[in-house]
């Protein structure tokens, strides 16, 4: 990325920290509210770092989304895989991140990318493109969750649809729980989703169309 | 309004017309997007007026969230409750309205305070508190749904946190429409939705907590 002409200061350490402190800005004010001088100051950088990397704001914007995307597995999912096993205490898991991030920024930060998802989606193709894969990310490591968990689902509840399910339910959760300033509003929507699980649960074992010996093979199979 | 000077153009229709025209780009491409000239120009007005009625752009935003919660119940809900009978095809009648107007806008357009809410959750009070005093409005609409449906649901379902997931699930599948541009993902969302009141249903008749009898009084209780 730098061959062409010689980087102005320490490459690749300034591209990555630049990347950074615009991906948290965005995320905490906004897209269109966050300016070239803002991230300047706190990328702690030379204007002609910013446009030697970015020529222009979108640019920036792209690199962050592909950012977000890279970290996604390693920040997001990865640290509940390693805590729990259970799929779907696992999925739950994944959900009570979001819960924490909340809670310590005090509801000035929600989901990276639902916060830009409604500013942006009039935004070029590229940017929608990149939004839409960051949520496929999403709901690609919650379907795994669901797939495990089949057994215990009635069969025709779809992993993909449900995992898109999942991820509209904490998009919205964590929009009204940062306009309302509460964890109550985030709690209260999981608490629903997650009697819909427990109904669907139930479903499967108590009356669903699977035998219990099916069922039981099927739950060595994780 | 307009009696500590004379107002500047055939008042009060140029107010109600600011309102109207900066609620609509708002809408579309979000707060901080919408200029000055833009508006003045949708508008078909004079800086002056503008600036006369609505002193800064928040100003005028309060005012826009002011309109919207007026405009809620006879734009939204009435239509839908004029149509339906059913309480809680009444609530999917709302939702169902989502729908179109995704479908009309092509996407450009999803809920007027979803929109807003991730943009400006970091802004003054007021403006907060009016984008959760028009969450509230559409909660208790559907609450009200919900307290009239309530012979058919489990009867721990209590219909405040029913309502709040309701408005949850609208509020993400609204986003992911827009940023997937298809009107499957809103649709996806909303089976699940009906999935899951589906199973409440189940759940209050065939193996529910009340006795017929006690189930049928408390249908009349409304």
């Amino acid at each position: 990325m730098s061959e062409k002409t010689s980087p102005p200061e320490n490459a690749p350490d300034a591209r990555e920290r630049i990347i950074e402190v615009a991906a948290d800005l965005f995320l905490k004010q906004g897209y269109g509210a966050t300016g070239i001088a803002q991230i300047l100051e706190a990328a702690d950088i030379l204007r002609g770092s910013l446009y030697y990397y970015f020529p222009t704001k979108e640019d920036l914007l792209l690199a962050t989304l592909e950012w977000r995307k890279k970290m996604f597995w390693p920040e997001v999912v990865q640290p509940v895989f390693d805590r729990l096993d259970d799929p779907l205490e696992r999925m739950f898991g994944i959900l009570d991140g979001y819960r924490n991030l909340l809670l310590v920024c005090e509801f000035q930060m929600g989901c990276p990318i639902g916060n830009l998802a409604l500013e942006l989606s009039e935004s070029n193709p590229r940017v929608r493109q990149l939004l839409a894969e960051n949520f496929d990310n999403w709901k690609n490591a919650v379907k795994g969750c669901l797939e495990e968990a089949r057994h215990k689902l009635p069969e025709e509840s779809r992993p993909g649809d449900m995992a898109h399910f999942v991820l509209t339910v904490m998009e919205g959760a964590v929009m009204l729980a940062r306009t309302y300033r509460t964890i109550e509003c985030y709690d209260q929507a999981i608490d629903r989703l997650r009697d819909y699980f427990d109904r669907l649960q139930s479903a499967a074992t108590e009356w669903g169309g699977k035998p219990a010996s099916k069922r039981h093979q099927s739950a060595h199979k994780k």
